[in-house]
C-alpha cells in the first residue's frame, strides 16, 4: 500500500510539498524531549512510564522505552492492543476495563505481552479480572481517587479493595495509581505545586497506612507536575505523556521565561492556502477536522506574515486573518501551526510525517487512532 | 481481518453489547431520513447531490443514489478518493484544490470515475487543471462566494473566470456552486430564509446576466435550507448533507413542534460507565477523543435516568451527573448520546454500528475518515 507523501520521502524541502492537512513531527526536537525528560528522571531517581495516549505510536513508545523507561501508558484497552501490535512489550492501561468482552480482551492481551498491567477501583471489576486470568496470572494498580471523582477509590475506602486484590487467586497487586488531571494545566505554579503535593500527600498517608501491605509502585502525574511531583518522594514513577510534543496549551501553562522546562514543541499541523480572493483573509484547508477544538485555536509558526491568526472556518476549512502589509499569502502557500491541545488532534490524523528541518524522513502510523474502545 | 463488535451481528440484544465508545447507526431512521429527502426533491422538482462530508460511506453513498440523487458531493480530494475506492460513480469535491500534486490526483482520479466534477475559484487553479486534463477532459463548476468569503469568487468578478473555464480547452463549464454556509444554522427561521434567499438572488442575477452562457447546474443549500432554498428558483440541487443523521446542533435549528423537518436523529454515540464511586457521578469511556467539542455537550437520551448531564472528564472520559431519586447508573450499564455535531464527530470513527431494534445488522466502514488531505 502506498501512502499520500511517501514519494517525499528524502526528496530536499519536500516537508513543504506536502499534500495537507498534515501532521508533522519535527524529528530533532522530539529527540531532545525524551532524552531531557529521561534526565530529568534519572536525575531525581524517579522512573518513568510515559503515556502514550498522547502520541498513539508504537515507534515512539520503543524510543521511550529505548531511552530507559519502564515501560508504557495506555488509556485504553485497544489503544493498547494497537501498540502491542507494533512490538511494545510492557503496557499498564490507565482506565477502569469493566465489562464481561473487555476483561476477555485483557486476559488474551496479558498472554501475549511481556508485561501488562492493568488498574481497578472496585472489588466487583477486581474479582471479574480474577475470574479470567487464571491462564495468565494478572497484574493490578488501585485507581485511587485524587479528589477528581473520576476514576479511581478515594484514600479512606483504599485499603479493603487493596486486600481484596492481594488475596485475589490470580491477580498481582502491583501498585497504586493516582493521576491529578485536574492539576496538569493550572496555570499559576504555586497553585499547581500545591494541589499536586496534597493529592499526593493522601497518596503517601495511605502507603504509609498500608505499611509492609504497601505495593512497591506508585504511579502518577504528568507533564504539568513532572518538575514538582518528585519532590514529594510519594511517586516512584511519572506518567508524563504530552511533553513529548508541547502543545499550546501546555505551553502556555509555563509562562515566565526563567520559568521554561527543557521540552519544545515538536508537533505541528501543516495547512494549505486554497482560496486567496479576498484582502487580509485567505482560506486554508484545515478546520474543524483537522484540530481538536476544545482549547481555543491553532498557533501558526510558519509561512505567514507575522500577526496573522487562526480561525477555524467550519469543519473543512481554517481561515487566517492577516495584515498585508507584512506580506502576501497566496494560494499553494503552506503554514506550520501549533496545535491548541495534541492528544486529541493526534487521535484525528492516521500518520505522522516525521521531518528534520525540510526534510521528510518517515512516515509513522498513528497506530492507536481511534482505539478508544 | 476481524473487527471488534463483530461477534454480536445478529445476536439479539447484542446493540447493547458493544465494546465501546461506538459509533451506532438507526437503520430504520436513516432509511426515513433518505426517503423523506427524496421525496421533498421531487415534490418541489429540484435535484439531490448530497454531501458526503457528513457521513463519509460509500454505502450511505450508494444508497442516496439508489434514491435518486444525480451523484455525492465531497468536500475533500482524499474523501473523494476513498468514496471512488468503495464504488461511488460520480462525485462532485466542492473545495478548491490548488496544488500540482493534488491536481495530478484529480486528473487520475477523473480517469477513473464515470463523472467526476472540481470546483475553482481562480484562473490560476483552472489553468493547472486545463494542463492536466488532456487525456479526460473534466467538468468544472465555478465557485461562487455567497459573502462568507470562505471559498468562491464573488459575483461580480465571476463573469471572467466563468469565461476563461468555458474557453479552456480540456474543462468543461459545468456549473456554480453557492454553498452559504454561514446560514445553516441560524435558529430563527426568518432570519435563515431572508440570508439564504438574499444569496441565492444575487446567484440568480448572476445566472441572468451571463444569459445564454449560463451553465446549466446551479449547486447548493444545504439541511438547514432544504425547505426554503426550493423556492428561490435559482439552484437546481441541493448538497443536503447532515439530514440522514439529525445532530444536535440541527436539531436545535428547528424549535417549534409545528416547524420540526421530516427528518430524525438516526446517529448516536453509545458509552459505557467504567467507574461508579461516587453519589450522583458516574464516569464513562467516551470524552474528548470520541465527540467533537465544537458546539456543546452530547445529550443522553437512553439508558441513564432523566435529566442526566452528559460532561466531558478529559480527552478519554465522559461524566454524567444524575440524581439518585430518579435510578442509579452502574458500571457497565450503557447509555446512547445524540452528538452534538456530526461531521466531525463521525471523523471519528472508522465503523459504523448498524442497527435495527436491539440488533447489530451490519458494520459498515467510514470510508472517508481522516481522509482530509
Amino acid at each position: 500500500m502506498s501512502y499520500l507523501n511517501e514519494n517525499l520521502i528524502g526528496v530536499p524541502g519536500g516537508r513543504w510539498k506536502l499534500q495537507t492537512p498534515a501532521l508533522v513531527i519535527d524529528l530533532d526536537v522530539l529527540e531532545r524531549n525524551i532524552e531531557a525528560m529521561a534526565a530529568h528522571a534519572k536525575t531525581h531517581g524517579i522512573a518513568l512510564r510515559p503515556h502514550a495516549k498522547t502520541h498513539k505510536s508504537a515507534e515512539i513508545a520503543r524510543r521511550q522505552i529505548a531511552a530507559g523507561a519502564l515501560g508504557i501508558c495506555c488509556a485504553k484497552l485497544g489503544e493498547a492492543e494497537a501498540l502491542a501490535d507494533g512490538g511494545v512489550p510492557r503496557i499498564l492501561i490507565t482506565s477502569p476495563v469493566v465489562t464481561e468482552a473487555g476483561v476477555a480482551r485483557i486476559a488474551a492481551l496479558n498472554a501475549r505481552l511481556e508485561e501488562l498491567i492493568v488498574v481497578v477501583d472496585d472489588a466487583q471489576t477486581a474479582a471479574m479480572l480474577d475470574a479470567a486470568s487464571a491462564a495468565t496470572p494478572l497484574k493490578v494498580f488501585v485507581d485511587i481517587d485524587p479528589g477528581m471523582g473520576r476514576t479511581g477509590i478515594r484514600p479512606d475506602r483504599a485499603p479493603a479493595l487493596i486486600e481484596a486484590v492481594a488475596q485475589a487467586k490470580n491477580l498481582k497487586l502491583s501498585g497504586l495509581q493516582c493521576y491529578a488531571g485536574q492539576v496538569q494545566h493550572m496555570e499559576s505554579p504555586n497553585q499547581r505545586r500545591d494541589a499536586s503535593l496534597s493529592a499526593l500527600k493522601e497518596l503517601g498517608a495511605l502507603r504509609d497506612r498500608l505499611g509492609k501491605d504497601a505495593p512497591k509502585i506508585l504511579s502518577g502525574g504528568g507533564t504539568g507536575t513532572f518538575d514538582i511531583d518528585p519532590d514529594a518522594r510519594v511517586l516512584t514513577e511519572l506518567q508524563v505523556g504530552s511533553y513529548v510534543f508541547m502543545d499550546r496549551q501546555y505551553n502556555d501553562v509555563w509562562t515566565k521565561p526563567g520559568d521554561r522546562p527543557p521540552f519544545e514543541t515538536s508537533l505541528f499541523v501543516q495547512t494549505t492556502v486554497i482560496s486567496a480572493n479576498r484582502t487580509g483573509l485567505v482560506t486554508t484547508d484545515a478546520g474543524l477536522k483537522s484540530f481538536s477544538t476544545d482549547d481555543g485555536v491553532p498557533v501558526i509558526v510558519h509561512g505567514a506574515p507575522a500577526g496573522a491568526q487562526y480561525f477555524f472556518f467550519g469543519d473543512e476549512q481554517g481561515g487566517v486573518i492577516y495584515s498585508e502589509e507584512a506580506g502576501r499569502l497566496r494560494r499553494g502557500d503552506q503554514l506550520a501551526c501549533v496545535v491548541p491541545h495534541c492528544d486529541p488532534t493526534v487521535n484525528l490524523y492516521d500518520r505522522y510525517h516525521v521531518v528534520r528541518g525540510d526534510v521528510l524522513e518517515a512516515i509513522w502510523p498513528v497506530d492507536g487512532r481511534g482505539k478508544s474502545a
